[in-house]
């Protein structure tokens, strides 16, 4: 029989930047009368050693979870790892726990993966919720954006850790028309569905994000081009250019204020440009990770258009590039059918 | 010479939506130090008796502007219009002003238009400033957002009605990093540059709104999606499905709150939930006005990619029906080589 | 020990359109010094019939192929049935092949279901070759072009299938600069490489045909919009219109001479226009089949950019309402940000 | 009153690699009884000097235009130079001609430039005719594609002309089902409409044109990128690799014969292949010219979508580094919410 007032046993294991702060602001958060237990465990003996330095308990190796298993308070373990090595973490984490245990994936994993982990673990007595977390680097100060997957006694129980992640109902303002009981929701943690929806959102939320972030880079860098000047030709023959000296930094700064376009994203381009005005720093070289990916390749399992958020996929395989061997081909077109050469110029 | 400390004379022609509520506001949050005297003018006599009620002067007709005109304090015209009317209405008003009066334009004006417009009205002695105003229906209350073309000592005698309107700095909170004296930008209204590039640097905005929007869509339509199944086909030729009863008006909900999305949109695609959880008000049929149209066809002109920017414009116009024809030919293409009949379902 | 004189012995599972007619075409086109040996089978007993009557031996049942089992020469057979039952097709096949057969499957499998497929087979020691077979309704007549994955001796031993298949080499003028001796390509079958890679190249294959699809199609539909009419905007605020009394059979019929855009595919286009000049036999709801989207989800993969070919998917899933829902978002949006109502035409 | 039987006067200004073999192909192709005089010019005497030594009467300046003016037989200017110096061309060339003379614009020029033209020359008694003409370097053998605009009765009189270089009816199969008399546009001209019509098709053509051009180079893509591997994540959390050591200039060559691609564009695509099999002599910069543009900007216009086009239009921009800032900025915007910092490799 479970101990439902003794304080829940939490590991995390991977303490990178995502989950050093969320071991530290579920420490912080905890209410009085829902206290926590966190141990931390990574692969990195350094990593661990700076969390048991700030007060958790740290475990030498994976085996140490043994220790934990009590049966009137089954422990939770966090996992919270590179998505490549979540599969073989779970794995491996699955054998030190006692039936009745809860194993949290709050990665990036995709969810069909977590539907075949809730299956087999199930088996073996051991729970699975998946944890889509969204927050990146600012989450510890502002809170975790979170989308949940599980059954719901299991995630139920687990309502104290999500509420102390969550940025909570007071980071935003009411939505107008909505009266009564606070939700979840609003304190920014939903319980989605059952196992993998979690990610499933998570991994959507990402998609838009990837679409988000396109549209205003497309917008900025045709204000960067009208810097150097817009040659249009003109109906009847003639060409007149337009050049505007924009101070891009400036314009991100006034579309915080009162526009269709202020959002989290833009705050954040406003202070990219303030630390470095003409992004000098930076090569025009953008990484992608799955979700970006997995969401346009969902939408074509679902038979939906997905022409911004592919576009948006596209254009970061093109930033790094992945089309040079299509362009190759484009021009050798060119010149056979017309004699022409290549571009000497934009 | 002018007569620096006399109130600015402002008259708003269009007494619309957007004109009603901008007279409003600066009428509202004039400081006692700078003050405005307000005219307003309409086509409809109902829409100037209405702002008559509400103690602003009323003009019956465009020729009125002609009593208003003073040497000491040449008067100022905001043309608050349907694009399509806006040049004629600019016209007509030039008419009734001296020298040195000013008109702005507050539409949604195609920016080599103001360049135009600017030309010609300097002939004849009378500045012309362009503003991209964005706000919407809420401005009265938020505040708008302006992007400002035009000659300098021209704007900045408008600085008072500029930051009337503008939502002011305390709407956000001050990008990290910036210190110094408050920008107007951090109020809320930049001067971009010199005529027509208010207008540039609103269009650009609208266009990164139609990106931005498409995301959010395309990524709530694949939520949808799963909430009626989706078939994944796996590598070794079965199926499985993935069936999610997701709750949208949740998801959108707890994105506000810490996730990378959040943004004013977000925001009101939220409440659009609370007041329609279905949508059902819609039939899905999507406007789009100039803006968008231009941001793309000014990105062509400059070469630069915008294939978020097109697509979320594209997809406005297959929500019309505009791509039956191009489907009539692929589907007539497809009997043809392959003898295929059209598609029954989705 | 191999009877390398013996006439193949080859049986076709699955006689739709496709299958009987890749039996007709191999009965008719095979030399006098290759023959090959052909028994049909189909599910549907009609079928068989059908062709039986045609001269070729028809089996009653897959248990029959256990009869044609023969060590000196070991069968081959040929399964042209739809892709969801091809799997099970397959299995259901090697339980009556000894070792030594070769069942090749000329569908339209994903390519790594090919490689599953060859593993296990190989397992109980029957080849298997994949091969992606393009040329429609049309193929009796004008041949196949093949692509094959398999083992090198393995499709090596099939070529006398593949040649009478082929277009041959007089169906395309020899490329220019080609010197020597005929290659297979020139012929219209290619070896392309291990188990996969057939239909590997198929799957491009079809994405490069939705890609050109629907750049004809963007194109005639722009054609068909200046029958009705295309208002300009200008840039100084006037409107001009532009209206063509297309007759776009023609147009279509004159770009097969001589242009650029010259293609089988536009040939059909302008039969489909002689039969049904306003194309209205067709609603404009697309079908899409695996190829198309495999090419797309494949690209992501790779991390190559795929914009058009993707585009043209979505077009197709668009054709089917399956953006209705994301056009209420955006209709939501523009409701709640700006006050309007959905567009009323186009 | 016209002579009807006298030899039409033609006149070829602009004797770049188009006009030069322009001029060739209708001396070469007219008929006995529809004879035609050739009068050639450029502004480079050397290149008048080459074809008047292929017997071409060679004008030493516009002005010689003046001594061929004839009232009973109106002399024929085609005009045939880089769309920039068009307008300024058909203006100088105008001051030479008599009342009753027509000017055909051959090269590209914007549609609606040709409707100015044609209204301007139409009051001083000229007649202005617009042609598309596809066929790049290859039409002096196999002939050009012609789109024509213009009245009736001026395009009537210059058949002679279209017909001379036109491919002819003999170099296509004829259309299935088409009966009765042979078309123009079988024989590959088409009077199209009134002015502009001609390069309105043609610019729609060359957009169709850049949309399978990037069909073919995103599919040539990807199956070069399976020859470096492709990296699947699957399901289940795992990763497996495809990898084919296509021989891409073999695939290319196997479409050609009977497969749904086949098309001039893949057999010049082949023949690119054939000289340079690693397309080592292209950097990938890939030009575009005038009519791509109009074509999305035009379909904008008319509001209809234009995925594939605008995506191909835009790949050629981002192929010569014009998404540079954009993706400055993505990097950016990842590195401030994520921390992320930038893709080393692809």
């Amino acid at each position: 029989m479970n101990n439902a007032s003794a304080p829940l046993q939490l590991t995390i294991v991977g303490l990178g930047r995502m989950g050093a702060n969320i071991a530290r602001r579920i420490k912080r958060e905890v209410l009085a009368n829902t206290p926590v237990n966190i141990s931390v465990f990574d692969v990195s003996a350094d990593a661990v050693k700076t969390l048991s330095a700030e007060g958790f308990t740290g475990l030498s190796s994976l085996a140490d979870l043994k220790k934990q298993n009590d049966a009137a308070n089954p422990q939770i373990v966090w996992v919270m790892v590179p998505a490549e090595v979540t599969g073989a973490t779970i794995k491996s984490i699955s054998e030190h726990l006692d039936k009745g245990a809860t194993i949290i994936d709050g990665g990036n994993t995709f969810y069909r993966e977590d539907i075949a982990n809730a299956d087999w673990l199930k088996e073996i007595g051991i729970d699975f919720v998946d944890v889509g977390t969204s927050g990146g680097v600012f989450g510890l100060e502002r809170g975790y954006s979170l989308m949940i997957g599980g059954e719901k006694k299991v995630v139920d129980r687990l309502t104290p850790i999500f509420r102390a992640l969550a940025p909570g109902v007071e980071s935003a303002e009411r939505t107008p028309g909505k009266t009564g009981a606070i939700s979840t929701a609003e304190e920014g943690f939903l319980h989605c569905g059952p196992a993998g929806s979690g990610h499933f959102v998570k991994m959507v939320h990402n998609g838009i994000e990837y679409g988000a972030m396109a549209a205003y880079a497309e917008g900025l860098n045709l204000l960067d081009a009208v810097r150097n000047g817009i040659t249009h030709p003109t109906a009847v023959g003639g060409k007149s250019e337009t050049k505007y000296d924009l101070d891009l930094a400036q314009v991100t700064e006034v579309w915080r204020r009162g526009s269709v376009v202020a959002s989290w994203l833009l705050d954040l381009t406003t202070q990219a440009y303030e630390e470095d005005p003409k992004l000098d720093n930076y090569a025009g070289s953008v990484a992608d990770s799955g979700e970006g990916r997995w969401t346009v390749q969902t939408a074509i399992d679902a038979g939906t258009p997905a022409n911004v958020l592919g576009a948006s996929l596209f254009s970061r395989f093109a930033s790094r590039g992945n089309d040079l061997y299509a362009n190759k081909v484009l021009s050798a077109m060119r010149k056979k059918f017309g004699g022409h050469t290549e571009a000497k110029s934009k």
